[in-house]
């Protein structure tokens, strides 16, 4: 089986153009096949500020209302999606972006959050992922960016969670690859003290992640984060790490950051 | 050689939802090769005025600063793109959408009129296609979507003229396709009397033109339109036709519409 990398980039690193264009630089020199999935929250909410759509968010989720979803889809899938790849290209990396509709390389459904009542508009839930055809293209030697957006093959676009369709790119490529897949965030790894950015825990097993649950040392937005990790290992991906964007390299040779392991 | 068959359709259809999905499914039922280019301004203009960025026009052209850049890349390779592919994909058309960045498939070069003195900011002239990538991509059986915007393989993207981007496959893919270019407008046609949408002239050769031009007949918008079919044509395009989106199916047989034809 051949390695392929997936990394995942949030938030924070897309508003800095320096720094983005300085970790894209550093993917770009990844060997053999690999993948980009990108979220970019921070300029979905300026650009639907300045256009007054009012923006709700529950429980850390954006609900996903029609002039939203028109939104994320111009922010994500269009400014966001094709600077990264014109960035790419301009390193010698021949990236090609996506959309969830685009060959129908990831197909999801509308949430329908029966058990809370909660109605989160157009955010939509992974179903499937063409691995054949992403297959295809990794042996062009094409790189692949995929933003947040997927589609129901309905023709309804759905806003979707880039830390999800990381994990569900990862794991439905495990039957095919040797996947490494890396959460970049703004944080060196999981800290052991919040207060001390020095504090990474290296490595955490499904023993430690309760622990530190039932401690309230893992919480808030990091602990779907973790539960994405360990739900991609379990389901075959071979080495799941989380760091922060510009120790890309020391992540890549697990030298940062924090590693998610088997027990 | 095989045929192929290259649809670019314009602003007006783009806004209405129910005329651009009747367009949507006549295009799917193409059978062979088939990729399609749009426009979109009219939205953008919109974004432009609700994000309180001045639009300036000239001579008919947008004049791209920095600001229209960001817009024209959210809404031609983002919203428009990205709803293009996803009901296509709803009827049963694999589809693609794509800009030039991506798979560096539409080289450009910043437009610098020296001649006129105009600056018309980040207006990208195509440079190269990369005919071969699109080769590959539509032996997959993909049809690729075109959104107007282009790079110029140094990390800059480009806003550049979606009819222009129409004739430049045209022409660079005849070497490996028998093409048919079919622009779909508002008008069923050219028109010998701009005042009677029953005046469509049938065909016109290079003679023609001329006294058309001469006599007034072609003026304003429809000038460019004209001269980049003739271009094609003489690049070695089998058969162009401009018509009106609503007529396609009629379009494809040559039974409605202008067909741009030889001496």
């Amino acid at each position: 089986m051949q390695a392929l990398t997936i990394v995942k980039i949030g938030g924070n690193i897309i508003d800095e153009d320096e720094k983005l264009f300085s970790f894209l630089k550093d993917f770009a020199v990844i060997p053999g096949a690999k993948m980009l999935v990108h979220g970019g929250g921070k300029m979905a909410t300026r650009v639907a500020e300045a256009l007054q759509i009012p923006q709700q968010v529950l429980d850390g989720r954006r609900i996903t209302d029609m002039a939203t979803l028109k939104v994320v889809t111009m922010v994500y899938a269009g400014y966001i999606n094709k600077n990264i790849v014109a960035l790419l290209q301009s390193v010698g990396c021949n990236a090609l972006g996506l959309s969830g509709a685009d060959a129908n390389v990831i197909q999801s459904h509308k949430r329908e959050d029966t058990v809370t009542g909660v109605d989160y508009g157009f955010a939509g839930d992974v179903d499937e992922v063409n691995i054949l055809w992403i297959q295809s293209m990794l042996e062009q030697g094409t790189c692949l960016v995929f933003s947040p957006i997927t589609h129901d093959g309905k023709g309804l676009l759905l806003n979707t969670n880039a830390d999800s369709i990381a994990q569900e790119l990862a794991t439905s490529l495990s039957s095919l690859y040797k996947v490494s897949l890396i959460y970049c965030f703004e944080k060196r790894g999981v800290l052991s003290n919040a207060a001390d950015d020095h504090s990474v825990i290296s490595t955490i097993n499904s023993t430690d992640f309760l622990q530190l649950k039932k401690d309230k040392i893992v919480a808030d937005g990091m602990l779907p984060k973790l539960q994405n990790a360990f739900a991609a290992l379990e389901a075959g991906v071979c080495v799941v790490t989380i760091g922060a964007a510009n120790d890309l390299p020391l992540l890549l040779q697990q030298k940062a950051g924090t590693s998610i392991v088997h027990e």
